[in-house]
Protein backbone atom coordinates (compact mmCIF):
# COMPACT_ATOMS: atom_id res chain seq x y z
CA UNK A 1 0.00 0.00 0.00
CA UNK A 2 1.75 3.61 -0.69
CA UNK A 3 -0.19 6.86 -0.10
CA UNK A 4 0.21 9.68 -2.62
CA UNK A 5 -1.04 12.96 -1.51
CA UNK A 6 -2.22 15.98 -3.92
CA UNK A 7 -3.92 19.30 -3.30
CA UNK A 8 -7.09 20.08 -5.86
CA UNK A 9 -6.50 22.71 -8.25
CA UNK A 10 -8.23 25.48 -8.95
CA UNK A 11 -8.70 24.69 -12.94
CA UNK A 12 -9.93 21.02 -11.61
CA UNK A 13 -13.04 22.69 -10.49
CA UNK A 14 -16.08 22.99 -12.42
CA UNK A 15 -19.19 25.31 -12.47
CA UNK A 16 -20.76 23.29 -9.43
CA UNK A 17 -18.11 24.61 -7.26
CA UNK A 18 -16.11 20.92 -7.08
CA UNK A 19 -13.68 19.03 -9.31
CA UNK A 20 -15.00 17.24 -12.14
CA UNK A 21 -15.09 13.85 -11.75
CA UNK A 22 -12.95 12.96 -14.94
CA UNK A 23 -10.19 14.64 -13.05
CA UNK A 24 -9.92 11.56 -10.30
CA UNK A 25 -9.27 9.57 -13.27
CA UNK A 26 -5.88 11.18 -13.63
CA UNK A 27 -4.90 11.74 -10.15
CA UNK A 28 -5.74 7.67 -10.26
CA UNK A 29 -3.02 7.60 -12.84
CA UNK A 30 -0.19 10.22 -10.74
CA UNK A 31 -0.70 7.79 -7.85
CA UNK A 32 -0.36 4.76 -9.83
CA UNK A 33 2.93 6.32 -11.33
CA UNK A 34 4.34 7.55 -7.91
CA UNK A 35 3.90 4.20 -6.47
CA UNK A 36 5.73 2.52 -8.90
CA UNK A 37 8.19 4.79 -8.51
CA UNK A 38 8.69 4.39 -4.92
CA UNK A 39 8.27 0.38 -5.97
CA UNK A 40 11.48 1.01 -7.80
CA UNK A 41 10.70 0.45 -11.15
CA UNK A 42 9.29 3.73 -12.52
CA UNK A 43 6.89 4.08 -15.60
CA UNK A 44 9.48 5.77 -17.51
CA UNK A 45 11.75 3.15 -17.22
CA UNK A 46 9.00 0.53 -18.58
CA UNK A 47 8.63 2.95 -21.80
CA UNK A 48 11.83 2.79 -22.37
CA UNK A 49 12.18 -0.94 -22.59
CA UNK A 50 9.55 -0.55 -25.41
CA UNK A 51 6.72 -1.80 -23.45
CA UNK A 52 3.66 0.64 -22.77
CA UNK A 53 1.24 0.05 -19.79
CA UNK A 54 -2.18 0.99 -21.60
CA UNK A 55 -5.64 1.29 -19.28
CA UNK A 56 -8.24 -1.15 -19.94
CA UNK A 57 -10.58 -0.88 -17.85
CA UNK A 58 -12.03 1.72 -14.86
CA UNK A 59 -14.76 1.67 -12.19
CA UNK A 60 -14.96 4.62 -10.07
CA UNK A 61 -17.72 5.25 -7.36
CA UNK A 62 -18.14 9.02 -6.29
CA UNK A 63 -18.61 9.50 -2.78
CA UNK A 64 -18.52 12.93 -1.58
CA UNK A 65 -17.02 15.97 -3.25
CA UNK A 66 -13.50 17.67 -3.36
CA UNK A 67 -13.42 21.27 -3.37
CA UNK A 68 -10.48 23.70 -4.70
CA UNK A 69 -7.02 23.55 -2.00
CA UNK A 70 -8.47 20.30 -0.51
CA UNK A 71 -6.08 17.72 0.44
CA UNK A 72 -6.56 14.06 -0.61
CA UNK A 73 -4.60 10.97 -0.06
CA UNK A 74 -4.84 8.75 -2.71
CA UNK A 75 -4.50 4.94 -1.18
CA UNK A 76 -3.06 2.33 -4.02
CA UNK A 77 -2.24 -1.18 -4.32
CA UNK A 78 -2.06 -3.96 -6.20
CA UNK A 79 -5.38 -5.50 -6.26
CA UNK A 80 -5.28 -8.44 -8.40
CA UNK A 81 -1.72 -9.57 -10.70
CA UNK A 82 -1.50 -12.46 -13.35
CA UNK A 83 1.86 -11.42 -15.21
CA UNK A 84 -0.59 -10.92 -18.23
CA UNK A 85 -3.72 -8.51 -16.12
CA UNK A 86 -3.28 -6.03 -13.34
CA UNK A 87 -5.64 -4.70 -11.50
CA UNK A 88 -4.87 -1.31 -9.35
CA UNK A 89 -7.48 -0.03 -6.58
CA UNK A 90 -7.81 3.15 -4.88
CA UNK A 91 -9.09 5.01 -2.04
CA UNK A 92 -9.11 8.66 -2.31
CA UNK A 93 -9.95 10.25 1.09
CA UNK A 94 -10.48 13.98 1.45
CA UNK A 95 -8.34 15.07 4.20
CA UNK A 96 -9.61 18.42 4.46
CA UNK A 97 -12.53 17.20 5.41
CA UNK A 98 -12.45 13.77 6.58
CA UNK A 99 -14.58 11.72 3.99
CA UNK A 100 -14.18 9.34 1.48
CA UNK A 101 -14.02 10.76 -1.74
CA UNK A 102 -14.24 7.98 -3.90
CA UNK A 103 -13.47 4.60 -4.25
CA UNK A 104 -11.78 2.90 -7.69
CA UNK A 105 -9.69 0.52 -9.70
CA UNK A 106 -8.17 0.53 -13.24
CA UNK A 107 -7.09 -2.48 -15.04
CA UNK A 108 -3.96 -2.29 -16.65
CA UNK A 109 -2.12 -4.82 -19.35
CA UNK A 110 1.33 -4.56 -20.86
CA UNK A 111 2.26 -4.13 -24.13
CA UNK A 112 4.76 -4.60 -27.03
CA UNK A 113 5.27 -4.24 -30.21
CA UNK A 114 1.42 -4.05 -30.28
CA UNK A 115 1.11 -7.67 -28.58
CA UNK A 116 -0.27 -8.21 -25.18
CA UNK A 117 3.22 -9.63 -22.76
CA UNK A 118 3.50 -11.45 -19.55
CA UNK A 119 5.63 -9.94 -17.63
CA UNK A 120 6.76 -12.69 -16.06
CA UNK A 121 8.89 -13.93 -18.76
CA UNK A 122 8.99 -10.07 -20.53
CA UNK A 123 10.54 -8.22 -17.89
CA UNK A 124 10.87 -10.51 -14.56
CA UNK A 125 12.48 -7.82 -12.74
CA UNK A 126 8.87 -6.16 -12.71
CA UNK A 127 7.24 -8.76 -12.46
CA UNK A 128 8.86 -10.12 -8.90
CA UNK A 129 8.34 -6.40 -7.83
CA UNK A 130 4.48 -6.45 -8.52
CA UNK A 131 3.88 -9.94 -6.86
CA UNK A 132 5.83 -8.74 -3.91
CA UNK A 133 3.47 -5.60 -3.37
CA UNK A 134 0.39 -7.83 -4.31
CA UNK A 135 0.95 -10.65 -2.15
CA UNK A 136 1.60 -8.03 0.65
CA UNK A 137 -1.46 -5.73 0.18
CA UNK A 138 -3.66 -8.86 -0.17
CA UNK A 139 -2.87 -10.95 3.28
CA UNK B 1 -30.59 6.54 -28.68
CA UNK B 2 -28.23 9.10 -29.36
CA UNK B 3 -25.42 9.19 -31.40
CA UNK B 4 -23.14 12.02 -30.74
CA UNK B 5 -20.29 12.48 -33.01
CA UNK B 6 -17.00 14.55 -32.33
CA UNK B 7 -13.19 14.08 -33.40
CA UNK B 8 -10.24 13.38 -31.44
CA UNK B 9 -8.21 16.48 -30.78
CA UNK B 10 -4.38 16.66 -30.48
CA UNK B 11 -4.39 17.77 -26.82
CA UNK B 12 -6.40 14.95 -26.11
CA UNK B 13 -3.79 12.82 -27.21
CA UNK B 14 -0.46 11.51 -24.75
CA UNK B 15 2.70 10.30 -25.24
CA UNK B 16 1.86 7.09 -26.39
CA UNK B 17 0.21 8.12 -29.31
CA UNK B 18 -2.88 7.59 -28.94
CA UNK B 19 -5.93 9.35 -27.17
CA UNK B 20 -5.65 9.81 -23.21
CA UNK B 21 -7.97 7.26 -21.36
CA UNK B 22 -9.35 10.02 -19.29
CA UNK B 23 -10.54 12.08 -21.88
CA UNK B 24 -13.07 9.40 -22.70
CA UNK B 25 -14.58 10.70 -19.86
CA UNK B 26 -15.17 14.10 -21.12
CA UNK B 27 -16.61 13.16 -24.13
CA UNK B 28 -19.21 10.83 -22.01
CA UNK B 29 -20.69 14.09 -20.37
CA UNK B 30 -20.34 15.93 -23.90
CA UNK B 31 -22.36 13.07 -25.37
CA UNK B 32 -24.77 12.87 -22.54
CA UNK B 33 -25.53 16.86 -22.38
CA UNK B 34 -25.83 16.69 -26.30
CA UNK B 35 -28.20 13.83 -25.64
CA UNK B 36 -30.35 16.07 -22.96
CA UNK B 37 -30.70 18.65 -25.53
CA UNK B 38 -31.90 16.64 -28.00
CA UNK B 39 -34.84 14.87 -25.19
CA UNK B 40 -35.50 18.83 -25.57
CA UNK B 41 -34.77 19.49 -21.61
CA UNK B 42 -31.02 20.86 -21.69
CA UNK B 43 -28.52 20.18 -18.95
CA UNK B 44 -28.46 23.92 -18.32
CA UNK B 45 -32.36 24.27 -18.05
CA UNK B 46 -31.74 22.21 -15.19
CA UNK B 47 -29.42 23.68 -13.59
CA UNK B 48 -31.18 26.71 -14.21
CA UNK B 49 -33.69 25.43 -11.83
CA UNK B 50 -31.47 24.81 -8.83
CA UNK B 51 -30.95 21.14 -9.83
CA UNK B 52 -27.32 20.32 -10.15
CA UNK B 53 -26.39 16.36 -11.53
CA UNK B 54 -23.47 15.15 -10.37
CA UNK B 55 -22.39 11.81 -11.62
CA UNK B 56 -22.08 9.12 -9.20
CA UNK B 57 -20.39 6.33 -10.83
CA UNK B 58 -18.28 5.39 -13.68
CA UNK B 59 -17.54 2.02 -15.48
CA UNK B 60 -15.22 1.87 -18.81
CA UNK B 61 -13.84 -0.45 -20.59
CA UNK B 62 -11.20 0.56 -23.24
CA UNK B 63 -11.37 -1.44 -26.80
CA UNK B 64 -9.58 -0.40 -29.03
CA UNK B 65 -7.14 3.03 -28.87
CA UNK B 66 -8.63 6.57 -30.87
CA UNK B 67 -5.65 8.43 -32.47
CA UNK B 68 -5.72 12.38 -33.28
CA UNK B 69 -7.89 13.46 -36.20
CA UNK B 70 -10.26 10.30 -35.34
CA UNK B 71 -14.23 10.69 -35.88
CA UNK B 72 -15.61 8.38 -32.58
CA UNK B 73 -19.37 8.01 -32.61
CA UNK B 74 -20.58 8.13 -29.55
CA UNK B 75 -23.85 5.74 -28.93
CA UNK B 76 -25.67 7.31 -25.70
CA UNK B 77 -29.15 5.58 -24.12
CA UNK B 78 -30.48 5.35 -20.77
CA UNK B 79 -30.09 2.11 -19.31
CA UNK B 80 -31.73 2.40 -15.87
CA UNK B 81 -34.21 5.17 -14.87
CA UNK B 82 -35.87 5.17 -11.39
CA UNK B 83 -36.99 8.70 -11.12
CA UNK B 84 -34.13 8.39 -8.42
CA UNK B 85 -31.36 6.63 -10.10
CA UNK B 86 -30.23 7.09 -13.92
CA UNK B 87 -27.61 5.10 -15.70
CA UNK B 88 -26.49 6.11 -18.93
CA UNK B 89 -24.79 3.50 -21.34
CA UNK B 90 -22.23 4.53 -23.99
CA UNK B 91 -20.81 2.83 -26.80
CA UNK B 92 -18.49 4.31 -28.55
CA UNK B 93 -16.91 3.48 -31.76
CA UNK B 94 -13.98 5.06 -34.10
CA UNK B 95 -15.47 5.37 -37.06
CA UNK B 96 -12.09 6.12 -38.52
CA UNK B 97 -10.76 2.36 -37.94
CA UNK B 98 -13.99 1.07 -37.73
CA UNK B 99 -13.47 -0.50 -34.64
CA UNK B 100 -15.42 -0.34 -31.17
CA UNK B 101 -13.18 2.04 -28.66
CA UNK B 102 -15.16 1.32 -25.33
CA UNK B 103 -17.88 0.67 -23.70
CA UNK B 104 -19.05 2.50 -20.34
CA UNK B 105 -21.81 3.94 -17.71
CA UNK B 106 -22.32 6.50 -15.64
CA UNK B 107 -24.76 6.61 -12.83
CA UNK B 108 -26.43 9.98 -11.62
CA UNK B 109 -28.59 11.13 -8.96
CA UNK B 110 -30.37 14.67 -8.91
CA UNK B 111 -30.22 16.97 -6.13
CA UNK B 112 -31.36 19.75 -5.06
CA UNK B 113 -30.08 22.38 -1.86
CA UNK B 114 -27.95 19.19 -0.95
CA UNK B 115 -30.73 16.95 -1.14
CA UNK B 116 -31.23 14.07 -3.60
CA UNK B 117 -34.24 14.18 -4.67
CA UNK B 118 -36.54 12.31 -6.99
CA UNK B 119 -37.38 13.55 -10.29
CA UNK B 120 -41.12 12.06 -10.26
CA UNK B 121 -41.83 14.35 -7.85
CA UNK B 122 -39.36 17.38 -8.19
CA UNK B 123 -39.43 17.55 -12.02
CA UNK B 124 -41.98 15.81 -13.41
CA UNK B 125 -41.77 17.36 -17.00
CA UNK B 126 -37.98 15.67 -16.98
CA UNK B 127 -39.30 12.40 -15.60
CA UNK B 128 -41.84 12.06 -18.19
CA UNK B 129 -39.00 12.88 -21.07
CA UNK B 130 -36.05 10.54 -19.13
CA UNK B 131 -38.80 7.76 -18.57
CA UNK B 132 -40.19 7.47 -22.36
CA UNK B 133 -36.37 7.43 -23.39
CA UNK B 134 -35.79 4.81 -20.92
CA UNK B 135 -38.47 2.36 -22.24
CA UNK B 136 -38.15 3.28 -25.74
CA UNK B 137 -34.37 2.05 -25.75
CA UNK B 138 -35.08 -0.82 -23.63
CA UNK B 139 -37.67 -2.59 -25.85
CA UNK C 1 -9.66 33.38 -42.51
CA UNK C 2 -11.52 30.75 -41.70
CA UNK C 3 -13.66 30.22 -39.12
CA UNK C 4 -14.04 27.34 -36.04
CA UNK C 5 -16.93 27.28 -34.27
CA UNK C 6 -17.48 25.08 -31.21
CA UNK C 7 -19.73 24.63 -28.29
CA UNK C 8 -18.09 25.40 -24.56
CA UNK C 9 -18.28 22.14 -22.87
CA UNK C 10 -19.33 21.66 -18.71
CA UNK C 11 -16.25 20.45 -17.85
CA UNK C 12 -14.04 23.19 -19.37
CA UNK C 13 -16.08 25.46 -16.54
CA UNK C 14 -14.42 26.46 -13.08
CA UNK C 15 -15.89 27.49 -10.21
CA UNK C 16 -16.21 30.72 -11.45
CA UNK C 17 -18.73 30.02 -13.28
CA UNK C 18 -16.86 30.35 -16.50
CA UNK C 19 -15.02 28.41 -18.98
CA UNK C 20 -11.36 27.92 -17.43
CA UNK C 21 -9.02 30.37 -19.16
CA UNK C 22 -6.70 27.90 -20.80
CA UNK C 23 -9.20 26.03 -22.25
CA UNK C 24 -8.88 28.55 -24.79
CA UNK C 25 -5.31 27.69 -25.30
CA UNK C 26 -7.04 24.42 -26.70
CA UNK C 27 -9.57 25.62 -29.14
CA UNK C 28 -6.64 27.73 -31.12
CA UNK C 29 -5.14 24.47 -31.43
CA UNK C 30 -8.69 23.19 -32.31
CA UNK C 31 -9.19 25.95 -35.02
CA UNK C 32 -5.80 25.84 -36.07
CA UNK C 33 -6.09 22.25 -36.74
CA UNK C 34 -9.20 22.61 -38.78
CA UNK C 35 -8.21 25.37 -40.50
CA UNK C 36 -4.49 23.43 -41.95
CA UNK C 37 -7.51 20.50 -42.90
CA UNK C 38 -9.20 23.19 -44.95
CA UNK C 39 -6.08 24.73 -46.58
CA UNK C 40 -6.01 21.04 -48.05
CA UNK C 41 -2.36 19.84 -45.97
CA UNK C 42 -3.46 18.53 -42.45
CA UNK C 43 -1.35 18.71 -39.10
CA UNK C 44 -1.55 14.35 -39.44
CA UNK C 45 0.33 14.69 -42.57
CA UNK C 46 2.64 16.97 -41.64
CA UNK C 47 3.79 14.83 -38.59
CA UNK C 48 3.25 11.66 -41.21
CA UNK C 49 6.73 13.17 -43.10
CA UNK C 50 8.60 13.24 -39.65
CA UNK C 51 8.35 17.14 -39.38
CA UNK C 52 6.46 18.84 -35.87
CA UNK C 53 5.56 22.28 -35.28
CA UNK C 54 5.73 22.95 -31.30
CA UNK C 55 4.23 26.30 -30.53
CA UNK C 56 6.85 29.15 -29.46
CA UNK C 57 4.93 31.34 -28.09
CA UNK C 58 1.18 32.75 -27.26
CA UNK C 59 -0.15 35.92 -26.22
CA UNK C 60 -4.10 35.94 -24.96
CA UNK C 61 -6.31 38.84 -24.17
CA UNK C 62 -9.71 37.79 -22.79
CA UNK C 63 -12.08 40.16 -23.02
CA UNK C 64 -16.19 38.64 -22.18
CA UNK C 65 -16.31 34.97 -20.54
CA UNK C 66 -17.69 32.40 -22.16
CA UNK C 67 -20.36 30.11 -20.34
CA UNK C 68 -21.17 26.39 -20.80
CA UNK C 69 -23.38 25.38 -23.63
CA UNK C 70 -22.61 28.90 -24.96
CA UNK C 71 -21.34 28.83 -28.96
CA UNK C 72 -17.63 30.38 -29.86
CA UNK C 73 -16.80 31.17 -33.43
CA UNK C 74 -12.93 31.16 -33.72
CA UNK C 75 -11.18 33.55 -36.48
CA UNK C 76 -8.09 32.34 -37.72
CA UNK C 77 -5.63 33.52 -39.77
CA UNK C 78 -1.67 33.31 -40.89
CA UNK C 79 -0.56 37.16 -39.65
CA UNK C 80 2.93 36.82 -40.12
CA UNK C 81 4.71 33.94 -42.28
CA UNK C 82 8.63 33.47 -44.06
CA UNK C 83 8.82 29.98 -44.27
CA UNK C 84 10.61 29.52 -40.39
CA UNK C 85 8.03 31.61 -38.65
CA UNK C 86 4.75 31.38 -38.61
CA UNK C 87 2.06 33.78 -36.61
CA UNK C 88 -1.45 32.09 -36.36
CA UNK C 89 -4.33 34.88 -35.10
CA UNK C 90 -7.22 34.41 -33.14
CA UNK C 91 -10.35 36.63 -33.13
CA UNK C 92 -13.08 34.35 -30.56
CA UNK C 93 -16.30 35.85 -30.39
CA UNK C 94 -19.45 34.11 -27.80
CA UNK C 95 -22.45 33.95 -30.96
CA UNK C 96 -24.23 33.06 -27.77
CA UNK C 97 -23.62 36.39 -26.19
CA UNK C 98 -22.34 38.40 -29.32
CA UNK C 99 -19.37 39.58 -27.35
CA UNK C 100 -15.61 38.89 -28.23
CA UNK C 101 -13.98 36.68 -26.16
CA UNK C 102 -11.19 37.05 -26.62
CA UNK C 103 -7.82 37.79 -29.11
CA UNK C 104 -5.13 35.66 -29.40
CA UNK C 105 -1.52 35.48 -31.31
CA UNK C 106 0.18 31.95 -31.29
CA UNK C 107 3.67 31.36 -32.82
CA UNK C 108 5.35 28.31 -34.34
CA UNK C 109 7.96 26.78 -36.03
CA UNK C 110 8.68 23.53 -37.94
CA UNK C 111 10.98 20.74 -36.74
CA UNK C 112 12.55 17.67 -38.42
CA UNK C 113 15.04 15.71 -36.29
CA UNK C 114 15.20 17.92 -33.58
CA UNK C 115 16.56 20.75 -36.42
CA UNK C 116 14.09 24.07 -37.26
CA UNK C 117 13.41 24.20 -40.44
CA UNK C 118 12.80 26.28 -43.23
CA UNK C 119 9.27 25.05 -44.95
CA UNK C 120 10.04 26.51 -48.64
CA UNK C 121 12.68 24.18 -48.79
CA UNK C 122 11.90 21.53 -46.99
CA UNK C 123 8.04 21.17 -47.69
CA UNK C 124 7.65 23.87 -50.58
CA UNK C 125 4.11 22.66 -51.10
CA UNK C 126 3.25 23.73 -47.37
CA UNK C 127 4.73 26.68 -48.11
CA UNK C 128 3.00 27.62 -51.42
CA UNK C 129 -0.47 26.97 -49.38
CA UNK C 130 0.80 29.24 -45.91
CA UNK C 131 2.16 32.05 -48.42
CA UNK C 132 -1.09 32.26 -50.26
CA UNK C 133 -2.85 31.89 -47.69
CA UNK C 134 -0.94 34.41 -45.63
CA UNK C 135 -0.95 36.84 -48.40
CA UNK C 136 -5.14 36.59 -48.87
CA UNK C 137 -5.35 37.51 -45.61
CA UNK C 138 -3.30 40.44 -45.33
CA UNK C 139 -4.59 42.55 -47.95
CA UNK D 1 9.91 35.56 -5.63
CA UNK D 2 8.76 32.65 -4.61
CA UNK D 3 9.55 28.87 -5.89
CA UNK D 4 6.66 26.47 -7.02
CA UNK D 5 7.75 22.86 -7.92
CA UNK D 6 6.25 20.14 -9.46
CA UNK D 7 6.35 16.63 -11.77
CA UNK D 8 5.28 16.87 -14.87
CA UNK D 9 2.46 14.46 -15.36
CA UNK D 10 1.80 11.66 -18.10
CA UNK D 11 -1.34 12.58 -19.26
CA UNK D 12 0.02 16.21 -19.82
CA UNK D 13 1.90 14.57 -22.54
CA UNK D 14 1.30 14.73 -26.19
CA UNK D 15 1.73 12.65 -29.27
CA UNK D 16 5.10 14.56 -29.57
CA UNK D 17 6.01 13.21 -26.29
CA UNK D 18 6.30 16.43 -24.49
CA UNK D 19 4.24 18.57 -22.09
CA UNK D 20 1.50 19.91 -24.20
CA UNK D 21 1.82 23.52 -24.11
CA UNK D 22 -1.91 24.35 -22.76
CA UNK D 23 -0.86 23.20 -19.33
CA UNK D 24 1.94 24.90 -19.09
CA UNK D 25 -0.72 27.61 -18.30
CA UNK D 26 -2.55 25.48 -15.53
CA UNK D 27 1.01 25.24 -14.17
CA UNK D 28 0.76 29.09 -13.93
CA UNK D 29 -2.38 28.86 -11.97
CA UNK D 30 -1.07 26.09 -9.38
CA UNK D 31 2.61 28.78 -8.68
CA UNK D 32 0.29 31.74 -8.46
CA UNK D 33 -2.24 30.42 -5.99
CA UNK D 34 0.64 28.45 -3.68
CA UNK D 35 2.45 31.99 -3.99
CA UNK D 36 -0.55 33.39 -2.34
CA UNK D 37 -0.93 30.79 -0.07
CA UNK D 38 2.61 31.83 0.94
CA UNK D 39 2.05 35.44 1.14
CA UNK D 40 -0.59 34.65 3.79
CA UNK D 41 -3.80 35.47 2.29
CA UNK D 42 -5.02 32.31 -0.05
CA UNK D 43 -7.25 32.83 -3.01
CA UNK D 44 -9.92 30.92 -1.57
CA UNK D 45 -10.03 33.79 1.55
CA UNK D 46 -10.53 36.01 -1.82
CA UNK D 47 -13.09 34.05 -3.24
CA UNK D 48 -15.08 33.70 0.57
CA UNK D 49 -15.49 37.69 0.26
CA UNK D 50 -16.92 37.22 -2.80
CA UNK D 51 -14.32 38.59 -5.19
CA UNK D 52 -13.07 36.87 -8.00
CA UNK D 53 -9.88 37.49 -9.90
CA UNK D 54 -10.15 36.65 -13.62
CA UNK D 55 -7.54 36.23 -15.75
CA UNK D 56 -7.28 39.52 -18.57
CA UNK D 57 -4.06 38.35 -20.36
CA UNK D 58 -1.28 35.40 -20.75
CA UNK D 59 2.08 36.02 -23.09
CA UNK D 60 3.77 32.77 -22.71
CA UNK D 61 7.24 31.77 -24.58
CA UNK D 62 8.27 28.51 -24.58
CA UNK D 63 12.14 27.40 -24.80
CA UNK D 64 12.82 23.55 -24.38
CA UNK D 65 10.39 21.36 -24.03
CA UNK D 66 9.22 19.41 -20.59
CA UNK D 67 8.99 15.54 -20.68
CA UNK D 68 7.17 13.07 -18.54
CA UNK D 69 8.57 12.74 -14.76
CA UNK D 70 10.88 15.86 -15.27
CA UNK D 71 11.00 18.30 -12.57
CA UNK D 72 9.82 22.16 -12.93
CA UNK D 73 10.29 24.87 -11.07
CA UNK D 74 8.68 27.75 -11.12
CA UNK D 75 9.49 31.53 -10.25
CA UNK D 76 6.73 33.65 -9.62
CA UNK D 77 6.95 37.49 -8.47
CA UNK D 78 4.05 39.99 -8.59
CA UNK D 79 6.25 42.39 -11.82
CA UNK D 80 3.53 45.05 -11.48
CA UNK D 81 0.89 46.32 -9.45
CA UNK D 82 -1.47 49.15 -8.95
CA UNK D 83 -4.13 48.15 -6.94
CA UNK D 84 -6.46 47.87 -10.27
CA UNK D 85 -3.92 45.53 -12.41
CA UNK D 86 -1.61 42.90 -11.26
CA UNK D 87 1.04 41.24 -13.30
CA UNK D 88 2.84 38.00 -12.17
CA UNK D 89 5.28 37.08 -13.91
CA UNK D 90 7.04 32.86 -14.07
CA UNK D 91 9.80 31.77 -15.41
CA UNK D 92 9.70 27.97 -15.42
CA UNK D 93 13.07 25.81 -15.39
CA UNK D 94 13.20 22.14 -15.75
CA UNK D 95 15.52 21.03 -13.24
CA UNK D 96 15.99 17.60 -14.86
CA UNK D 97 17.25 19.06 -17.88
CA UNK D 98 19.03 22.34 -16.00
CA UNK D 99 17.12 24.18 -19.31
CA UNK D 100 14.63 27.26 -19.32
CA UNK D 101 11.19 25.81 -19.88
CA UNK D 102 9.64 28.97 -20.43
CA UNK D 103 8.66 32.38 -19.31
CA UNK D 104 5.52 33.52 -18.85
CA UNK D 105 3.21 36.69 -17.80
CA UNK D 106 -0.32 36.09 -16.50
CA UNK D 107 -2.66 40.08 -15.68
CA UNK D 108 -5.28 39.86 -13.20
CA UNK D 109 -8.02 42.22 -11.81
CA UNK D 110 -10.17 41.88 -8.99
CA UNK D 111 -14.02 41.94 -9.58
CA UNK D 112 -16.94 42.09 -6.86
CA UNK D 113 -20.53 41.75 -8.32
CA UNK D 114 -19.54 41.78 -11.55
CA UNK D 115 -17.03 45.43 -11.12
CA UNK D 116 -13.59 45.56 -11.71
CA UNK D 117 -12.61 46.88 -7.59
CA UNK D 118 -9.47 48.50 -6.54
CA UNK D 119 -7.97 46.34 -4.00
CA UNK D 120 -5.99 49.64 -2.36
CA UNK D 121 -10.27 50.77 -1.21
CA UNK D 122 -11.89 47.26 -0.99
CA UNK D 123 -9.47 44.90 0.70
CA UNK D 124 -6.66 46.95 1.76
CA UNK D 125 -5.07 44.04 3.76
CA UNK D 126 -4.55 42.00 0.46
CA UNK D 127 -3.54 45.34 -1.33
CA UNK D 128 -0.37 45.88 1.49
CA UNK D 129 0.70 42.50 0.93
CA UNK D 130 0.78 42.33 -2.87
CA UNK D 131 2.14 46.21 -2.66
CA UNK D 132 4.98 44.78 0.01
CA UNK D 133 5.86 41.51 -2.75
CA UNK D 134 5.42 43.62 -5.72
CA UNK D 135 8.33 46.10 -4.07
CA UNK D 136 10.36 43.33 -2.60
CA UNK D 137 10.95 41.67 -6.11
CA UNK D 138 11.17 44.46 -7.91
CA UNK D 139 14.53 45.99 -6.07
Amino acid sequence: MFTYTRKANYYETDKMGIIHHSNYIRWMEEARIEFMDQLGFGYAKVEELGIVSPVAGITINYKHPVRFGDIVDINVKISRYSGVVQEISYEITNRTTGLLAATATSKHCYMKDGTVINLKHVLPELDSIFSASFHADSD
